[in-house]
């Protein structure tokens, strides 16, 4: 696979690498994970924090090896085995290798009888248990005796990682992208978020950027606690917008959490941007967040966060479950994703506020800007260029101007190149309301 | 009836006690309803304004001593007679004891030709004279010829009443209750009233009170010009939130009309505990007010005042007329707007700005507060509590913050307790966001 | 005609006497009409501005002189010539004289082959250049062969001339009213915005005026930006409301262009004009706007500029063609907008702040305000005077006060008269809020 290759198809492989890794909060899997995104990303560092330490109210667990596991039966079959799907095993379970009757296995083994086909999602990461995960179907064709389980792992002190790539711009503002690296196989809920925040680097590393990138690979929750604990004064004091990516490789509906606020900048980029983009899309309410969201902006930290995405988390049925595989994900969803999020980006690097420095309509036909006949519909065709300048009245960031005339942003960066340099209309970092000495 | 009676029950028992009074804008029955009141509310005090006086851009007329009005024909039968119901009467009419004929009669009656089976309610007392009030069909059958009238009252000095019980609380801010004792035999647009205030002091005697409570029984408009002229500077510095008590016995359509500026704390909590406990209402809009939130809403004076409502005065058909009686209202009616106001009063109390004390979602487990294994819908199970420490910025009281996750208010006063009482959650009079120093 | 002829008649007079004149953006059609005007205004001054001088980002342009433009084909047949409607030469035309074939001759002609029948209006203010507009019915017509072109006119050095009219009030305080007198022979798209301009000066003159009028007879945009360049600063300071006239005419529905900014003076004013006296109207966007509004809300000058139309500049079939006739304008429709800009004017003139004076309700009983009887219905009766004075907390002006009270702002001036003469109702010019000291 090359550069040349669509966008689209270069995720979709990365995530077919990425699918196998076992993942957890703690471990190898996410040090795995995040040397494969070093080859992509030759800038992203990995760091780590040690475990036992106390990040504001939580302390970080031990490191998590896992081996194998799986279920024999007294003729030694592996009814279970997490070789064949990691899903099968409760992430982060404690060691365990014995004989049990299948009357007390029932109390370990963990399946969701309304989806009876698929294996369910379980972890523990906060108390040491263990226990496996498995179908309904499987569950239920289990015959009585007894069973041999066995989970081969180690819970020792060692590191809780992440990965951090900063991208420099022009300015100190700062726009943060967070994506989580610590769900086993699964691809929408998972990798969809990884590949696409390493697209959208690559992307970034290429352009002349005026804000500063911040983009993270955490785990999940823990992840991102430990991370704001180090990072919150500086993040708090120069982020103007911020996305999780999550869920944004399947096909369907596009779908739109707000921040808590419901109204920053990152709000309203996105709500520009997923009209223009995708036309119609799902808007839920914060109160249905589920990811890092929810550490970003709680109240004292406060955040401008919010997540683009096709079908959220928690709302589709292959949600947490085996059944959310490779072919829950496409090329095209994840290059919808993509250009959806470039789109927004775009917005955010153009979003000044716009002034025109001339009293009246300026004469746009000496400029060659208008044509020099006028006739019944003549004045249309400069429209929107006039329009651009009659609400430049420097109150109004780009965003706000492309929705008082009802055009897509990026459209309006075309239209107010020309009176940019014209001088007709200029441009400021902060409200500066037009206005005659 | 004991304290063990149904608060209904006990509500329309002592309506039914205080029905047949012949009350006033002054005189003694409005001093023997008060005196009734007063074994109910031993803290409650008798009030009075010399006739004579002028309040505002008012003068208290005389007092009105009514002893019997009747209409004999000429066979020495009473056709008319106060004494079987006092609406015959047009409220403080001058005395009067002479032969007419039914023609220059006709002159001094009133009734209500749309309604011909019922008595009309009218009163005269800015300006002197005397009349009778009968139902159209009682009118329709006077035959020609000499009438009997005869009215026994004076009009003298002396002096108006009205009831006062201040239940002081921990703070200085005010929850002001008015209710008037001015009408004679009629029942929710009077008694459902003065039955409602006196039940509610009671329940807020047994309180342990953040807030002063000012309860207020006034004859309608003259008692409370003549009151607020005493008070105003106080209850405008003071008072946080007031509810006019008016028309709420009946079963019908809970209803609620705002308070001028429609969106004053006394609103907020009586629209959110009307949506909680009843559901639906009906909103009116200010401009249909009438009793005395037209004293308390007026521009100088502006206190917050509005009405939860059963039926509105003007609105049903028995209003004002003697169809209004105890059949009406009903023990379930009264307990129902009990109910309603209990619980605003509860949210009102309970009205603090919530605010977060930690950064980051606390770790819940550790605490017994979340389930230690994480299944799909395990993050559920404490969504509430999660949900209340979100929008916990200090810059949202209570009925905010309650519908901003789309909660009941005193459900939101049960799931916040235990976060409370673990530190999690501050509370505090004024706003103050939250923030990490 | 005399005062007595119903004002639409009138102003349908003038717009008959105005409509053959050849204006254009400069030359002796502009001064000829507004010699018409001024004997009908004599307080009209009429200014000039000398070509070449530089307005703003613009030039004047020479003054252009016209005498007769007409094509001849071989046998000497005029077939086409401005004498029988001047929209055939291309208004401000250089001078031409000479032979010329169709098929070079089609580059000089304009027609609509949308609309064939009509001649289309076309200009070359900025450009220097000749030809003919012709219905696409006449160019289909032409046949091959010669044709004598000539246009009879001059482009020398000149002036560009404006009429202004000045009413003074007693503040300082300013209402602009602007129009246009620059389209030759058109109505609607012309004559109508004059005419109702003089009709109203006329009224305005009559009246004891609390605002000054800045009355203004303009060629469109370049004319607007001229008068700006020299007046923008007290225009700036002290103007309220403005008003572009265009397009009032027709019988059609009332349209409604408010300002940029959509919520000023003159668009409350406008709104509420509409929704009393038309009841039902089409509110556009400012994006849809076309005449010197333009120019009055470019973001530096930003004037409180708003149009009440009938059919919309642009929006109706005749437009900017030779339909646009004495036929596409009516008395009636003429009449309708001037009552339409008399109430809106009469609102601005009346539009204070409204305080009360006491605090609760007056006794209006004494002052004859009120029935002396109280009956169910008998506060209905004078409730419009109680709600006058409910929301008169000098906060609203007039406009506010009448859409918080659901009523005309022309009945609430009625309504407050008696409270006012009474004392019971302060005027102020700005918010007061009412408070007892």
């Amino acid at each position: 696979m090359t550069d040349q290759t669509p966008i689209g198809e270069q995720m979709y492989g990365w995530a077919t690498d990425l699918f196998p890794i076992m993942r957890s909060l703690t471990g190898p899997g996410v040090r795995q994970t995040l040397d494969y995104l070093k080859e992509l990303l030759p800038g992203l560092e990995t760091r780590s924090v040690p475990t036992g330490t106390r990040v504001f109210d939580w302390v970080v667990p031990d490191e998590w090896t896992f081996r194998a596991a799986y279920i024999e039966d007294e003729q030694g079959n592996r009814i279970i085995d997490a070789a064949r799907c990691n899903l099968h095993v409760v992430n982060y379970s404690e060691p365990v290798d014995k004989w049990i009757y299948l009357s007390e296995l029932q109390e370990y083994l963990y399946s969701q009888p309304d989806t009876p086909d698929v294996i369910p999602y379980v972890t523990s990461y906060y108390k040491r248990r263990w226990g496996f995960c498995l179908s309904q179907k499987q569950r239920d064709a289990l015959l009585p005796g007894r069973y041999h389980v066995v989970i081969d792992a180690d819970l020792k002190p060692g590191v809780m990682n992440f990965g951090e790539l900063i991208l420099p711009g022009r300015d100190q503002t700062e726009v943060l992208i967070s994506t989580y690296v610590c769900h086993p196989s699964m691809a929408n809920n998972e990798l969809s978020g990884p590949v696409l925040a390493t697209a959208l680097a690559r992307w970034l590393s290429g352009l002349d950027r005026k804000h500063t990138y911040r983009i993270l690979f955490l785990v999940e929750t823990l992840g991102a606690i430990a991370y704001l604990s180090e990072h919150w004064r500086q993040m708090k004091a120069n982020t103007i917008a911020g996305f999780v990516l999550s869920c944004v490789g399947d096909d369907r509906c596009y779908s739109f959490l707000p921040s808590r606020k419901g109204n920053t900048l990152a709000d309203r980029a996105a709500r520009h941007a997923l009209t223009h983009h995708a036309g119609q899309y799902k808007e839920y309410h914060f109160l249905k967040r589920g990811s890092d969201e929810r550490q970003y902006c709680t109240p004292p930290i406060d955040l401008p966060v919010a997540l683009m995405m096709r079908s959220k988390f928690g709302d589709y049925p292959e949600y947490h479950t085996s059944a959310d595989d490779l072919s829950m994900i496409s090329p095209q969803g994840l290059e919808g994703s993509f250009r959806l999020y470039t789109k927004c980006l775009t917005i955010l690097e153009g979003n000044s506020y716009f002034r025109a420095t001339l009293p009246c309509e300026p004469q746009m036909g000496r400029r060659g800007l208008y044509p020099t006949i006028s006739t019944r519909d003549s004045y249309l065709e400069v429209q929107d260029m006039v329009d651009v300048l009659a609400y430049a009245d420097g109150t109004m960031d780009l965003i706000d101007l492309a929705e008082a005339i009802g055009h897509d942003a990026e459209a309006v960066l075309r239209i107010a190149a020309p009176l940019i340099r014209e001088g007709l209309l200029a441009l400021s970092d902060k409200p500066c309301p037009a206005n005659m000495e």
